[in-house]
């Protein structure tokens, strides 16, 4: 494909995923499910607006990079450590029987080994993102429900993605007990190595750091998270691990700089492109064959019970309600299900099948959860309440 | 090449650009040749480090329509109606000797007309860039001479741009008298067009912009951004001619919306590519053979006399030491050379020769420029400025 046709694709894509984004915002709806949808539609498996080449991969990549590095840069390892025993307890349940029912379902329908871990995996990581955005849009952020939820996300996240690193090692070659045993602890020490040192080196590096400009502050840090990524890439770990402990090392200092500012309009340039590009290779065909759909049915609903269920029954001493609230809460699986799909298909592990129903997974799980936990959290005021809020507006206003 | 060797490239390309970069700024020379010597010595052709493929060159075109949507942004349609004759005078004359020269060399020793062409087209713009830089490093941008110098600078890229669109539509086709005419009114009526109405309608539609947040704001003028450069493409103009005029459209709300700080932290990721992929391509072999030594020697001698002698012979009225130094800030060709030399040699119209000669002559000319300037321009303060200079400084002191 000529550099013009990849601009011009690059350029297709990046309007009409902003437009779907924005008219999803519009309705409340999540961008991310705009910008993938628009992906679908122009992608080659429908209109064939645009196509796929090397150079789309790697901007699908870049696009995953910059997302899972501002993630990691909102999870500073101090608030993990504050997280509750609460949190870990509904974090681990919620990552636990997610797992377990995916990969039965796999076994049951006569699925490879390999098929099973993905699917699987899928199935574990919450999207923070979409969770924490619907209780700041909601004004809740700082409810007890909120705080396990959000305290769980983080928990489930990190042991995710080194779920990921372990599955995309694996797979990567062939299975044995040795292979196994020397993938999950290169994971593991890249992580515990990365993760925790990152944020102390940076911590000390901080004087250094503050005689720089922020934006240099900013452009080291995305250096560190291209390399990061580089090698994870490199040691067949997820390259967006790599991101996520990149930023995780810089998210203790990340008000300091201003880098999520910094990092504002790089990531509204290139994660549309993640998005976009994961939703051109989604075929709708696939879901034609009625045992597709049926598949489809069947990952999500283990995917709504697995956290419900398991992330329910872990938050049980919350009371009954409460502990509904943090099952919902854990459910969607956002933009963390979509990146485990895409690489089960680069990979070759996935087939359009099973990819197209871990994408409509993704789909379906994040856009039911924002309405249902809308209802759930919202009240009407009591008449205190009321009585206040007209007071503050009478105040501002005088 | 796989997305992890790609992405291994990039981050290695990244890192290793900002630290030359950095490097050369310690030293108080322009960082864009530290990035463009990083990529000589790790491009395929030196160490080999990194590599080239279809991506390579996708990121190597979005750096340079980031970077000239940067240029645009800093030029507003209002400055340049303010810009006086005499800097028209400069830019034309600056334009029309270095075209000649160059051609007329190529045509000398018995070149392509296609290939004098574009080395014509190489020699004429001025980047404005560096020396605007250097006038502001220097305190003097508000010098008559400045005024003159950034004026006829900004006609002399519109021209520049042109003269470029006009060269690259032409070369992609048969030159015939019906092509000529063809391309150069396509060229003028995108230009006149998208330059003339594009500032007008971001006018208009301020009332609308307004209402959305900034980020929104930025992220609609990257993606006017990207479908102009893709359009100019495909049009077969040269792809960063949509983007600068794109820029441009913006320039006049640049403040209002502060698109050059939203724009910061893309250009710190992506510019970086443009130059130090540039640099991977360049072959130093070729200057082994002392014809192409010879001719990198005669061009950027071409290139210095067609610039101080056009640019400061229609600056005379301002008195020798002022045209002299009118002269000398526009001969620095910086990226603007280089991005014609990328396009001659991705369009397989220049060989690796004449892409190494032009590079050669923008690297040199950009980098003889600040030294001599500083001379001419920093004279010794006089006593009353020394005594008030100390004064001042008492004066934050108590």
């Amino acid at each position: 494909m000529s550099t013009e046709q990849i601009l011009l694709d690059l350029a297709l894509m990046f309007v009409i995923a902003k437009a779907a984004g924005g008219l999803f915002e519009r309705v409340r709806a999540p961008a991310v499910i705009g910008e993938l949808l628009a992906g679908v539609l122009i992608g080659p498996h429908l209109f064939g607006l645009v196509g796929h080449s090397e150079a789309h991969a790697v901007f699908q990549e870049l696009g995953a990079i910059v997302l899972l590095f501002a993630v990691g840069l909102d999870t500073p390892l101090s608030d993990l450590r504050a997280v509750g025993r609460l949190s870990l307890g509904v974090g681990l349940a919620g990552i636990a029987i997610p797992m377990l029912l995916g990969v039965g379902l796999m076994a049951l329908i006569g699925r490879s080994g390999e098929e099973a871990l993905f699917v699987g995996t899928a199935l574990v990581a919450t999207s923070v993102g979409i969770t924490a955005r619907v209780l700041a849009d909601l004004d809740k952020i700082r409810a007890p429900e909120s705080r396990v939820i959000l305290g769980a996300a983080i928990i489930d996240d990190i042991i995710g993605l080194l779920v990921l690193a372990a599955v995309v090692g694996l797979t990567a070659e062939e299975i044995s007990i040795g292979s196994l045993l020397s993938v999950a602890l290169l994971a593991v020490t890249f992580v515990v190595l990365t993760g925790g040192l990152g944020p102390r080196l940076v911590a000390r590096a901080t004087p250094v750091l503050d005689r720089l400009g922020e934006l240099s502050v900013f452009t080291i840090a995305l250096g560190i998270c291209l390399v990061l990524s580089a090698i994870a890439g490199a040691l067949d770990l997820a390259a967006i691990i790599g991101a996520f402990l990149a930023g995780m090392a810089f998210a203790e200092t990340r008000d300091r700089y201003h880098l999520e500012e910094r990092l504002a309009s790089v990531y509204s340039f290139l994660v549309p492109f993640f998005f976009v590009i994961t939703g051109t290779l989604v075929d709708l065909s696939v879901f034609m064959r009625s045992e597709t759909l049926l598949l489809a049915a069947a990952v999500i609903v283990l995917a709504v019970i697995g956290k419900l269920g398991g992330c329910g029954l872990a938050a049980a001493s919350l009371g009954k309600k409460s502990a509904f609230i943090v099952g919902i809460g854990m459910v969607p699986r956002g933009e963390v299900g979509i990146i485990v799909a895409s690489i089960g298909l680069t990979q070759g592990i996935l087939d359009s099948d099973l990819y197209g129903v871990i994408v409509a997974m993704s789909v379906v799980t994040t856009l039911i959860v924002p309405p249902v936990l809308a209802v759930l959290l919202r009240r009407p005021p009591t008449p205190a309440e009321r009585k206040k809020r007209s007071e503050e507006i009478e105040g501002v206003g005088g």
